[in-house]
């Protein structure tokens, strides 16, 4: 009898899953069980802020097709809820009444948005019904809210000075809506970025159109709308930020309440060791956000540079990919024949990219430490481990800025604010782990006014296009010479351009480079 | 009969001042007392501490010749001191007993180093006796006590950490002796520079082999060496800095006492209005080091930006030239003939430039701000007037740094270290108050690895190259054209780097490159 395989959740990262397992299942080694609580199959939650300004359609969403998914044989059942799982029985058992049997079990339930504690708004935290005009921008009912508003050139409230926050921001406000953004420390980002690069993000986001309100503590929500919806923000300063529509954009917090539930250990996230098994549970697995990758053993070297969840999509889909192989491989013969199977490398230092007409911004690593604070700089210098060192160019007039945090030559950190190519020089250099030019101001240059050709680096085979997917120019272009002529033609090849979208200039850069060489 | 001038004083300004009043001594329209308290007549005290290192020769130093200028008519009088003016008389008194009438006196009488209060050191401030090992290298006795101290690698302290301080240590640092500059701030250069210039150039004076003891306050010196001569500077905090001679480099102060005891107001220095005229006092002049300029008048638009004795050579000659010709005037004809001789410009604020082995520095006007000083940076921003803005680059691991402070484009302040061509641009850009590139990085790329070529701007025939003398490139060019081949041919024909010396290489470079084009 085939292996009994149930997932919880069918989010990207679930979806993934599945489409690594089908092959199992038309082999018939493998009996499939996909449980999600939306109504819709998975599509693309990274582009509901996309969606919501009306740059893409629910269609180009999607990623998984349910109807197709059961004619291959997977068990899809949408709009239930895992009310129990009985880890005894290895059965779980559904809202609707029904119950599935696994033999394995694998959480992929993902993240929720954290809903700040704000006057007249208190929904109940495992199941929150925002009031109206408030949206947290999750799901494809959020974004149809965000949609109206901007289409009807609303006034929009961002709450939160993330990454997500800013990009739906600079959309909204590029799609024509009136947008602040609230956020409570000295500049957006937080810690994320230096006190420079976020004193330029800032003012380049004012420069995007986007308000920005900084070192303001919200305190409540207003609902004077004419349908009693949202009507102002409250600060607590007595002050109140006027606006037709309240984005929640504080950050996510995996859902754990289910594992919580029948005993498995949590932490962050569901505790899982670098096999992405449940501590001391053969039996059930977890994936993507909902998962905390980290031993029962402290000294485990696998997980010696183990972080939370990442919030992203691409190391929940590798996670998916391995997790696929490693269950095919417990289907088809004994634990020690799976265990063989080298565990998943350790994700790099995520990225932050953030793309706009007239502004980009990238961030990544470390960026603390300023070039006159030797302590800082000197802190972790010992067993003859160089210290840190840093370069810096500041033209807040001009909205550049980018600061280089280097050891031994390497980036453990960067900044860069308004110089789109030293920003992908720079990130290329970071994840490569490469040593920058000993002349540091050679990388400000790319952005030079002389500087029309795209950048050397970027011409690199080997260097990382798309980062949600994983995938290298040199795959790319392998695509395009192959046949394909459109971004989406990669992307159905390669997977490319299928997560965040951020790349997607870049792909059409490949093509056309191509199609210019063949011309030529 | 012919007009009696009386110059006190016989230093480089005085020299100068002779020098353009020639002409008119030969033709018996003047008569010219000069009065030196020094046994030499007038040298370059600008070189005394090149002379000190023995980079030069007395006889290099020399500014003028007693004996010529006696065949030529002018009385001079060496080793002798005014002891009293009498104004009423139109007489000074000298101290070997003769004196000498004036129908208009000149004060030339430079100034004196700063004493600093030490314990075990405590001379006349009038007339001071240092003890031995310790010297504050003003003239040419003093010179010959650093020679000796350089030539057997002994340990010289530098107190003091400005420009004169600073050019001293690196010139003894490296021709063999250990040298140890000492200052109270956090980096040398006090206010000129600002905190981030002020690290890296501690920090490169330290690679050039110069030891920078910062915020450290002396209180006195020890006499333990064999000949009872200095042993340590001692600090306030109980340490001591060893040593063999102590040179003084705190600053001068203009010789002012000659002035107030003939009754003239005196500030900073002797008091006279933009035509170098002591207040309420047609018969008197100052010039030079000991001249403050500054009209009785606080409305007059020609003294609104009148600063005091700016200590550098350049500023005293444009004078001395300015009153040769007004003399000139006065002797030959109606006080209104000469006053309609337009005043003097007023000076440039002054660039320091440090150039040593490895290392190079230039700082000009106001570098206080910071690029992210919301406050200091819109302070000035009013009617219409735009904010300062900042660019700056930070590079300390590789001794390299620059701060652009710019209101409308223009320079307001610079600083650069480790970055000569960079810095000859910005200075260059700062004198002719032109406006920078958008792009201020492109001003890094003069220091860039590929920039083999001297920079664009130090072909163009416009820009000072000698500013001691005010002489163009250009102007040398010509010389060179007309036959000059070597730097002191250049120099007695255009009075190009008879200064400070910085320009010498770049003499040199005009040579070379006439003579290279010849030969293509």
């Amino acid at each position: 009898m085939s292996e009994q395989i149930v997932i919880v959740g069918f989010g990207p990262v679930a979806a993934r899953l599945v489409d690594e397992l089908l092959p199992a299942v038309r082999a018939g080694q493998v009996g499939l069980t996909v449980i999600g609580h939306e109504a819709d199959a998975a599509y693309n939650r990274v582009l509901v802020a996309d969606l919501g300004v009306g740059r893409t359609t629910p269609e180009a969403l999607a990623l998984a097709d349910a109807a197709a998914l059961a004619v291959d044989g997977v068990d899809v059942r949408l709009g239930v809820k895992v009310k129990r799982v009985d880890r005894a029985r290895q059965n779980v058992l559904l809202s609707d009444g029904t119950s599935a049997h696994y033999d394995r079990l694998v959480f992929a339930t993902g993240s929720r948005p954290v809903i700040p504690n704000l006057t007249g708004m208190n929904p109940d935290p495992a199941a929150p019904v925002l009031p109206p005009g408030v949206t947290a921008l999750r799901d494809l009912r959020d974004a149809a809210v965000l949609r109206q508003a901007v289409a009807g050139r609303k006034r929009v409230v961002v709450l939160g000075g993330g990454v997500l926050g800013l990009e739906t921001a600079l959309a909204a406000a590029e799609e024509g809506a009136t947008v602040t953004v609230v956020h409570n420390g000295p500049h957006p980002l937080g810690r994320n970025i230096d006190r420079g690069g976020g004193a330029v993000l800032a003012a380049s986001l004012r420069s995007c159109g986007v308000r920005v309100a900084g070192n303001a503590r919200s305190t409540g929500v207003e609902h004077n709308a004419p349908d009693g919806g949202f009507s102002a923000l409250l600060l607590d300063d007595g002050s109140a930020i006027d606006g037709d529509l309240l984005v929640l954009s504080c950050g996510v917090r995996p859902r754990t309440e289910l594992a919580e539930g029948c005993g498995l250990s949590t932490g962050q996230g569901i505790l899982v060791d670098h096999r992405l098994r449940a501590h001391h549970e053969p039996h059930i697995f977890a994936i993507g956000d909902c998962a905390e990758v980290r031993c029962p053993d402290p000294a485990c070297i696998e997980c010696r540079t183990a972080r939370g969840p990442s919030g992203l999509v691409g190391p929940g889909w590798r996670q998916a990919e391995w997790l696929a192989e490693y269950l095919q491989r417990l289907a088809e013969g004994p634990q020690g024949d799976a265990d063989s199977l080298p565990p998943l490398p350790q994700e790099k230092p995520g990225v932050i990219v953030l793309k706009a007409r007239g502004m980009n911004m990238a961030v990544a690593g470390d960026n603390s430490a300023e070039p006159w604070d030797e302590d800082v700089l000197t802190a972790g210098a010992v067993n003859g481990r160089p210290r840190l060192q840093i370069a810096q160019w500041a033209d807040p007039e001009h909205g550049r800025y980018v600061k280089m945090t280097t050891r031994g030559g390497v980036l453990e950190g960067l900044v860069s604010v308004g110089m789109p190519r030293t920003a992908g020089e720079l990130v290329q250099l970071f994840e490569r782990g490469a040593e920058l030019p000993a002349d540091r101001s050679l990388l400000l240059r790319l952005d030079g006014p002389d500087q029309l050709a795209p950048s050397a680096a970027s011409s690199d085979p080997e260097s990382t296009v798309c980062r949600c997917a994983g995938v290298s120019g040199g795959k790319i272009t392998e695509a395009v010479t192959g046949g394909c002529s459109t971004v989406a033609e990669v992307s159905s090849a390669t997977r490319a351009g299928t997560g965040c979208g951020g790349c997607h200039e870049d792909i059409k850069g490949l093509i056309e480079k191509h199609f210019q060489a063949a011309a030529a």
